[in-house]
């Protein structure tokens, strides 16, 4: 008995360790988000995005713990729709509850979840950042910032991880290819439909302009980040890894994980080599995202083989959906509402290629009711927004860039200065 | 009883594992410095500081193990202000002294501890590095380096951690706000006060001439990094994570590690939005800094609410520090001594807010404590390296730059040839 | 007897998690590879490496999954030279075969493993790209890869540590100085012989001009990334950690590891100064990288003062090795050959000091068999591509460079455009 107790504890310390570690991994992809997007950006919008970067994570960090979490894992919840609000981290378990012998007993400190959890709402509002890159005022973004991770991202988060409606409908949504990826793409949507295109992007007769980024070592760098990164975003998300079977599935999950982006970059290099004729450095960095978004809803069932071409099909999408968004003048600059948004909905649909438990009607629902829920709210904040302050710097600042006017420095006041 | 000694095995294990996690954090948080400082100074002075930043680590590592290591945890004492020295890492544990059940049996490696301690002496001396930058000799600075990591960082170290009379005294520093930082920050005021500022920083009327760093990318990347790595710096240093109440404690040092950091950004945020009217980029990093500084010396007994607010106030405390220094001319070209001392100071501190252990008493002697035998024996040091060296590079070097008179290259030749 | 099952779990779960974690970080090194790669070319080749690495880890990972891994670890042999192929990975462990007792019970998730063999494949083939930087074609590079992850480097592997005929031979390699460092080299040296030197880098009069790297951050950076990264690539060579002996061996490596590093970077340092007169950034860097192959062959059995000493060697080593390929007109833009190959010949050999079961005998045997394999095996492979496909680039697009003309983008155009 005093053995099983300390084997217990023993596997209790070694639960958390794996989320802490999973959860500093996650927290790491704010780094890669913030490098992908600096350098996918002109020099003159690039202290902008830096600062957007770090700041969206400090208030995500606070507005989460302070809101999002009881939003999301509520004590208490007046329906599987609608839930309470407790305001309040409890204590963590004690040992006795630990060793109860209980069904439920705790195994990990829920503290350590929390931690997990915070990560990933930094995770779905640094998708947003993206999209609305070189145009949207600072503050208008850290405002929205505040609503979508007190409120928009968790409520849906609750529908199906906090055991809400859409969980109890059947949705799978292993690691969140929907309840982050998407969702982040969503709330980009909604706001690039308010905010419009970058001035030159779209020319008079149909014309799209590419806008080269000014630094493709650092996005470079950036996507490398995230794929590390997601190794703690997938493999943390079977949330347990203390015996046999529980070792062996987080196992499949890394594997999977690093397959699918594999397959991912592979694809979409060959997609834009046939398309443009060239190998192009953004769309392969892109494919390896999309593979990683797509398994993101599934990376347990599949055989490593299923998950590489489960990657390569989110690979070649990426590219389609990049061009597609600029023919409808959708102005997305570094690609996030392609990658987490197109193929985040093909990564929800793959589920079905090898989880005999998921339906397709369940599957479907589940984008509809994301896809409405964050789009509508979404858009009803940034609407807000946009009629008490404004969304969009002004055609001169945008035009000299947000980093002089908004952040009074230059990022790399010697390489551009003549220019 | 096998099945005892058998999960003390597994259990030593586990906290090995952890230690070299968070070892390897740590040792991560050496690139850090490197990115932040090497973004935050002029072009021309930047392979200088990459060259410093490597061979810091490098000096710190051999020095730390052939002598700091020894005086900080020595095998013998001659009393609790002045350490023995062993110049000797001893062999690691047994099992039957693992498993023997005796009270203080060991329960990790001695060796991953052994790591764990290298890469904290070698984070204090990349503090140094930043403060000196773009006009100290690299063959001075890795003199000072040989004597900070066998020395000057080891005697205090050895004073708090080591078991010392500052210990005894009642002072409380659990990662080292105090021990780490601050040392660090009173080692570079020394410095600084014996170097004085760039030319052309303040000018004959009291003018304070803002010098942009040339690559606030990487200057991110750097923060981001640290940021990451302080998971390691203070959920190491909890010292024992293989039971539930370790496993708790860990996963809030954690959680309040991660909430003073974004404090920090929002406060310096604001803060400097108010005094000059921008976002500053630079404010912001360093407040991150500063929040992160801030908790070290209490991550946990905060609540994180508790935590957020540490962090805050070093993020205010930051911007202001930085300002006043430059009014009085101690110029420090990316805010290290503010960062880690000024916060460092507030950090120690602020274990009153929570910790019912601290006295305010103990805490204001280890502050004093700490400050007066670090910038004696800094100042010593550096003293008798300029009376018979110099700390100085000369002036056309400086107005040159280090990178091509000292290293003999340019670190982005193709992005500044013509300047 | 429950209490010892749930302890193997516990154990299971636990080395498990420690080569997922190991694995992960050594993925971290394809990023390494890529900053230090791409800060070491000009930026006119930039974009054109960035896409190598990323695409070249893609391709490691299918191929290594569908071919390598089973050539490397068959689950038939023929005999102890050729390897069977099963084109299979096997379903993990069950508890049953956990908890058996049986001799030989696996004791770590198969597919952890099989991911931690993954992203040495690839690390062997990231070796590869830097020294044909900036004047191969990137199809034919790619080609290579298929060769190289599927066969070329499983074979070798397969002699070795899939248990073939240079195992029972006696010839001792941890963690790789050999099976990836020098493998990758001999590779890279096969195609730099068949490629010729970059126009311009030596003169007709034997002149040999330096051509500068265009962002020394990024390639220190890279370095720093390395550094961490082989705290899994040797830490995770132990195999196992969850008892007291493992735990203490493996902690024991992460110190010889980081020691070996410093020393590296210390004695390329002073060597550089005493022969060129300048602190060498580049030299530094490759002195750490020097340092961290000479350990990965033995970083268990030395003390971390001979650890040291054997990295400072490899440090001075690969000084001389990088002006001695340039005279003999080999031209290896980052030093790869040099770093990887050279200074893994002496990592093997070194094996020799601190191990009592290494024979001079069978490590020279392991040295000629992998050269002699590798090399030849190499050269029909690039023999072959450069027949059917050619393996350089245009005399007129090596001018241009390859990123406009490969690959469509530059890696800065706001930095160069004027240039």
């Amino acid at each position: 008995m005093e053995a099983l107790n300390a084997i217990k504890e023993v596997s209790y310390a070694l639960d958390t360790f794996y989320f802490l570690v999973s959860g500093a991994l996650v927290m790491w992809m704010a780094a890669g988000f913030a490098m992908l997007e600096s350098g996918m950006v002109r020099s003159k919008n690039t202290v902008e995005i830096l600062t957007k970067n770090v700041s969206l994570f400090a208030v995500a960090s606070v507005m989460y713990m302070v809101v999002g979490y009881n939003i999301m894992y509520p004590a208490d919840t007046i329906n599987s729709v609608i839930p309470g609000v407790s305001f309040f981290l409890g204590a963590d378990n004690a040992v006795a509850d630990v060793v109860s012998g209980a069904e439920g007993a705790p195994y990990y400190s829920g503290m350590s979840d929390f931690f997990f959890q915070l990560v990933f709402a930094g995770a779905a509002m640094s998708i947003v950042s993206g999209a609305v890159a070189e145009r949207m005022k600072l503050s208008s973004f850290l405002i929205f910032a505040i609503f979508m991770t007190s409120i928009i991202y968790p409520v849906q988060g609750f529908w199906k991880w906090g055991g809400g409606w859409l969980d109890a409908a059947g949705f799978l949504d292993f690691a969140g290819s929907g309840v982050v990826h998407m969702t982040g793409a969503v709330a980009a949507l909604a706001g690039v439909i308010l905010l419009g295109p970058r001035k030159g992007k779209y020319g008079p007769n149909g014309e799209i302009h590419a806008i080269p980024g000014a630094n493709l070592p650092i996005a470079t760098l950036g996507t490398f980040i995230l794929w590390m990164g997601w190794f703690g975003f997938n493999g943390g998300s079977e949330l347990m890894i203390s015996n046999v079977g529980e070792a062996n599935a987080v196992s499949l999950v890394f594997v999977n994980t690093n397959m699918a982006a594999a397959g991912g970059v592979i694809a979409a290099l060959i997609t834009a080599k046939l398309l443009f004729g060239k190998y192009d450095l953004t769309m392969a960095l892109n494919g390896a995202l999309a593979g990683l978004v797509a398994i993101t809803a599934e990376p347990l069932t599949p055989t490593p083989g299923l998950a590489t071409i489960i990657g390569a099909i989110g690979g070649v999408l990426v590219v389609f959906s990049i061009t597609t968004l600029d023919k409808l003048k959708i102005d997305d600059p570094v690609g996030a509402i392609s990658v987490h948004g197109v193929v985040g909905i093909w990564g929800i649909l793959a589920v079905l290629l090898s989880n005999g438990d998921a339906t397709f009607g369940a599957q479907i629902l589940g984008i509809v009711a994301i896809f409405v829920w964050v789009f509508v709210a979404s858009f009803i904040v940034w609407f807000i927004i946009k009629a008490i302050m404004g969304l969009r710097v002004g055609a001169e600042e945008e035009y000299e860039g947000m980093d002089l006017v908004d952040c009074g420095m230059e990022a790399y006041p010697e390489f551009t200065q003549n220019k």
